[in-house]
């Protein structure tokens, strides 16, 4: 029996930023397959090859790499709305340069390597799409960089309160400490700092 | 009386990843103009709008971010073949998160946004070619945080001597320090360490 699948929230996320029309969108969602993920299960494994991209539709994960110490680094945070997985395993074939681990029971809608170059090449709005993701998470990812080395942990937390309350909200003190690159004792002691009574 | 530009570089630079013809890259260069940059002057400033993408045909150029204290922090060294821009700025634009100054005399191949689209719209496969290069810029990105996060100072000089020998033969020590994020002192007493005799 076919379940049927709720696309509306995959295609609210394209009409913020191009016209798909409702023949493009059905002809887009029929390259994607659905994937439920439990809680600490994996969408990526490190050193694995990264099969599929995914759109996150519900729960949330956690995208990490892990050093040749076995230190863990937080990468980013994935909720509704996130493209998941490593492009350059899902297109090189080499192994996954990180992790993206289940944090909340999630609902993936995902397509691999060779389903997604079908839909980029028989689908132009979606190709068009892609290519401005692609580069505003280049923008956005280069950003980063920028704020890790010029900000202190202190405004790096205040930048986390304002811009993504989300994960202030929903994501455990040490991954987040992991995220800022930071010890989970000096979060605690900025915490304590931003929020003692006046 | 019109100087006769050389595009051979470029011309090499895109048959690395595709098959541009004759005529689709002479029609590529056509949206070009080229422009000449002494040591210090500026290709784009931060603060300021972005109106150029640009192709580094000689010389060399450094992208860096000055914070609120005024300190600054090198994103990263632009040699031959490479692409500079603020391309959020370029795009959106806002005004330049970074400035691109000149180390050594350069040579530009450049376009600006009106042009750059239109070669976009016009030319298929420089269109392709564009879309892999922004998911290529964006891995790369990428790969920076993890190796930030996660490499001792001396492993992010080792890597560099490595990968990027070019910088460590023709960039000042104290702007590759800003680019590794540690102090010129650091860089000093890593490099003694490195080569020092056995």
């Amino acid at each position: 029996m076919e379940r049927h699948i709720d696309f509306s929230n995959l295609r609210e996320h394209f009409a913020e930023t191009d016209y798909f029309s409702d023949e493009e969108f059905e002809k887009f969602t029929s390259y994607l397959t659905i994937k439920y993920l439990k809680k600490k299960e994996y969408f990526t494994k490190q050193g694995e090859l990264c099969r599929y991209l995914g759109f996150v539709n519900s729960g949330c994960l956690r995208a990490f790499h892990t050093d040749s110490r076995g230190d863990e680094f937080t990468m980013y945070f994935a909720f509704l709305n996130w493209w998941i997985g490593d492009k350059t395993s899902f297109y090189s074939g080499t192994p996954a340069r990180f992790s993206i681990q289940v944090l909340e029971d999630c609902e993936v809608f995902q397509a691999d390597k060779k389903r997604w170059e079908e839909a980029l090449d028989n689908i132009p709005i979606f190709e068009k799409w892609y290519r401005v993701k692609t580069r505003k998470s280049y923008e956005a990812t280069q950003q980063k960089i920028i704020d890790t080395q010029t900000e202190s942990a202190e405004e790096k937390y205040v930048n986390l309160l304002t811009n993504s309350p989300e994960i202030v909200q929903r994501i455990p003190q040490h991954y987040i400490a992991s995220y800022l690159g930071i010890k989970p004792q000096s979060l605690s002691r900025i915490r304590k700092n931003i929020f003692k009574p006046k």
